[in-house]
């Protein structure tokens, strides 16, 4: 496993793409993209660089129920006074401007002014994330406490926007490995200035790509998949026979979102709650310090399409925090000091965990009746008295319930042991040749 | 559904044949049938009145392992002292006189004449509800606070009664429906004046029936049956094929029993619970204030018949207060105090968002793949921001579940849910063409 | 059931093979296995006796994994001073040699000394038991309150013991029933004075052949194997074809270990917890005082072996206070004032409950539909009231239940009544030829 390097990592690339002002379709989106190509094709990591494939979707195709939105172009929003001074600017903070806000010039008393700007009224020094994709308006976004101290007056509300006929991003890298079985990560690019609810997903996928290009074999094939959150989602499924390619091959899938601060780590379960990829997280998380299992109900990410009637494919959210459970969420306080190095590496290496799981997750057998004697390969005390046992209970219990029925998960379950710890026990098992996987 | 002059309905209904002389045969049953007749014909209803199917199977015919019995007629019953005073006499009670009591006309004292009267010792102020149906004996009932205060002296015990080779009485309703797979209600007519174990269930079946047959449109075919406890449900189903019908199309069956009490609702489940029947009274019941949810065990009306060995049909008893459980069954307290038209309308209720429920208890599929666009059709706010979709959450999970897996008692189940709600939004989902129904 | 006799008759037979050296192999096993021979075949029982087939398995054998080893051979082992007195002798008591111990002779100093002997740290005043089967050493044990009491000295290390070339001891015992469907009981002798954790296995065993051979009839042949642990249990499998016989016939077998106290029962379940072994154990310990039910991660005896991959026999193991659990347990603390003629008969009439309720364990149907007519077969109140039917309430419910879905141990979890007494509820219906069993 890497060290702490991953981590520190990590937090300069969110660092370098947080100014970005994404949105669902748009620069923002493609200047991310480039920076994520940067980011793993490094040569100095001595592997083949995995290829990002960018796909553009016009505007107006249809993806399943859905529509591809125009594409949204801003230039430049602001609010100014009669003094000429830009109470906000974009230029500030690109919060301030509502998500998809049509074009506006125009000077407004303060009456008219409000109508058309945004707070969080329980958390008044915040600027809050709005967005209207699907309807059209205008409007802007302040924190509370700065919309109360505004003076009667002349305000003059300025954007510089288009929406066009474009298209919509998305982007994928595939790993392939000795099968075509496959794992998947998605994380999702379509906020601006957000760190633990955007920029953290996407670095982690970064590294995690970068970590499975460098394993030396890989059983499943990696995908990874980065798309504007629902709507790309669902045309990412509806486009290139994805949805039935992954109906078909996807094992277990994982949405990556809000990854990267320090404070618990979370699943939000799959439909059914009882996927490969429900069981591989769980068996991972179990044995963190501390975790949160959300039920399908308290969904919010990507996990919603692809858990979706008609979808049905066997994915989950991994989180530190989970969306919408922390204050700082869907605000300007979800910032670079809510992220951390710390918090980057406790994902990363409970993603790597998962990995390691995945690959060692078979159906193990053992090649001898009743128990081997294990003395005579060093892997049993040689002398019998009490309490001489204890430290071999993990291969003894290995050794018991590998009789073709259980895979790694099933293990680690019944015997109570991580499944890290469990693999040691079988690499052990396969050098004595006292074990088969049988699938 | 219906305000509440159904619970009014039902309580006058009670209280007019509250005080015929049932038993498990006899003219009581056949006076009581007569009023059921009347009242399901209300010409005001406007619908077709269903007809009441009048069946009388004769004393010896054999019912699997029992033999109908002779028919009881009773004409008069009293004790009287010295002074030709009546101590108790069936014209001020009918619960008095044993039920299948043989008939009597002998002076004895008192020592001989309690050897033949029934108390209830710790109810001291009740008379007791005692019948001997397959043993002959005769007998009298009275308060234990009338025995002991009866003096020395010699007392006639006279009782006017035949047992002859007569029939046992069942009626039933059929309301056909577009399949001929049937929902079943089923009550019991045997005991004399009872209020809630007795009048109740039967009232309640009247109700329902009128309810069914006003319901414009209904999937099911739907059974009413009226039948003495015991020896009545094994008849019927002996007879006529009864048994075989039913375990081809019974989907639900339902037993009525001390359903116009306002304390408590009850469910006796099925033999193994786990049957159509079982989860959706409890899907119903589960939203109540209150209820008590009995196991087999515990079960004491024709759901004994209904789910013996061999018989094995999907059938669960609907209370109030579960018989055997409130102080005043079985004895003259079960009376017209102890039932109300609030208890009725409780009753009338549950039972109509059963039907309801059963009705709607299909599998549901979305016709989309992914999440369908709701904001378009306005089933969707069209601003994203914190907390702006907790109004709509019934809806999401509908359409995530709609999967074709799930019928809609399991929808509530998973959703927790009341059925009553998820039906309103299939409903919606349905005018939008999102949604079908499978089965 | 056999009344006391049965514990006191254990108990004396306890007494009697306490002393003997045994260990996995040699001279002691014979000596224990004539005892049984003798005890199972007294004249005085009125019944065919049956044979204890020996088999003797030579040094050498390819046994799966493992190799019969050589055959012990111990005469004489002792400590002694430079006074010439023996510290420790095992004429004194067997434990005094570390089993398998090499031979030795010679002088040595204190500190060289205590290299080769072996104590109970935290137990001072026990000799604890100490064995190096598969590794070639020599050894001495002590209470290591002798052991610090030793003055500075010469000590004279002495065993005449030898390993050879001989055989490994095993034994079993057939009693065939009706047909070829197996009950196991599997017990060990390897250790030397133990009297709860070896001698009471023995001797309960050796009880049950002769319970076993008294039944008038049975349907299950039944199987008692008398080997050394581990070792012996993984020849017995591996020889003869065991091991392929009983995967096609054992229904149930049962590992007898420390029986022979009166603390506790206790059960070891199968590797998945769900064999009829573990039922019907479960079945009869559930309505004992207390009983402790222990996960197969708990196991040590040889369900060990009959339970390994590949093996997969349905094998559980009784005990009254499980090894590993109780202070004396390895120790000399083990010995005749731990068990007791009370503790041998409660696990006796443990042992014989449990075989009735597996020769009763069938899937019971009833022969009529509906609740039979009991009062005509004087098997119901003939008069209905209140509370006249608690008395019946077993009767009333092993008919509901006896639908062909369920086996005894089924109706009983159900019921949550004693296997025994729906015994009798059955005998009663099958006299009255209201019930069948389908197998």
């Amino acid at each position: 496993m890497n060290n702490n390097t991953s981590g520190k990592r990590m937090y300069e690339f969110s660092s370098r793409i947080f100014p970005y002002l994404r949105s669902i379709t748009g620069q923002g989106v493609r200047d991310t993209l480039k920076d994520i190509e940067e980011y793993i094709s490094q040569p100095e990591q001595g592997y083949n660089p995995p290829k990002l494939n960018i796909c553009e979707i016009p505007t107006g195709t249809k993806v399943f129920d859905w529509t591809v939105p125009r594409e949204w172009i801003i230039r430049e929003a602001y609010i100014e006074n009669e003094k000429k001074e830009h109470i906000i600017d974009i230029k500030d903070h690109n919060l301030h401007v509502l998500g998809y806000s049509l074009p506006v010039d125009e000077w407004v008393d303060l009456e008219e002014l409000k109508k058309h700007v945004y707070v969080e009224e329980k958390q008044p020094e915040v600027i809050p994330y709005v967005t209207s994709y699907y309807k059209d308006r205008f409007g802007f976004c302040m924190s509370k406490d700065m919309l109360d101290s505004l003076p009667e007056g002349k305000y003059h509300m300025y954007v510089d926007s288009e929406l066009i006929d474009g298209h919509l991003t998305y982007a994928d890298v595939i790993i392939p490995g000795d099968t075509d079985r496959e794992i998947m990560f998605s994380t999702y690019f379509c906020h601006p200035s957000m760190a633990n609810n955007e920029c953290s997903g996407l670095a982690l996928a970064a590294e995690l790509i970068r970590f499975v290009a460098e394993m030396p074999s890989k059983r499943f094939t990696y995908r990874f998949v980065f798309v504007p959150e629902t709507i790309g989602s669902i045309t990412y499924l509806a486009t290139e026979n994805h949805v039935d390619y992954l109906k078909k091959h996807l094992e277990a899938g994982f949405v990556l979102s809000c990854v990267g601060d320090n404070r618990d780590y979370s699943i939000v379960r799959s439909k059914y709650g009882d996927t490969l990829a429900d069981r591989a997280l769980l068996s991972v998380l179990k044995y963190k310090d501390h975790y949160t299992n959300y039920s399908f109900r308290e969904r919010g990410s990507d996990e919603r399409q692809y858990n979706s009637a008609g979808v049905d494919l066997p994915v989950v959210c991994f989180c530190r925090s989970k969306f919408g459970e922390y204050p700082e969420y869907h605000t300007s306080a979800d910032n670079l000091d809510l992220i951390s190095e710390e918090g980057y590496q406790g994902s990363f290496d409970a993603m790597s965990e998962l990995i390691r799981a995945l690959e060692y997750n078979r159906h193990y057998n053992m090649k001898v009746m009743c128990e081997p004697q294990l003395g005579k390969r060093g892997l049993y005390p040689d002398i019998s008295r009490k309490g001489s046992y204890d430290a071999i209970m993990t291969q003894r219990d290995v050794i018991s319930y590998a009789d073709g029925r259980n895979d790694l998960i099933d293990l680690s379950e019944i015997i109570n042991v991580p499944a890290d710890e469990i693999i040691d026990v079988i690499d052990k098992l396969i050098d004595a040749d006292l074990i088969e996987a049988l699938d």
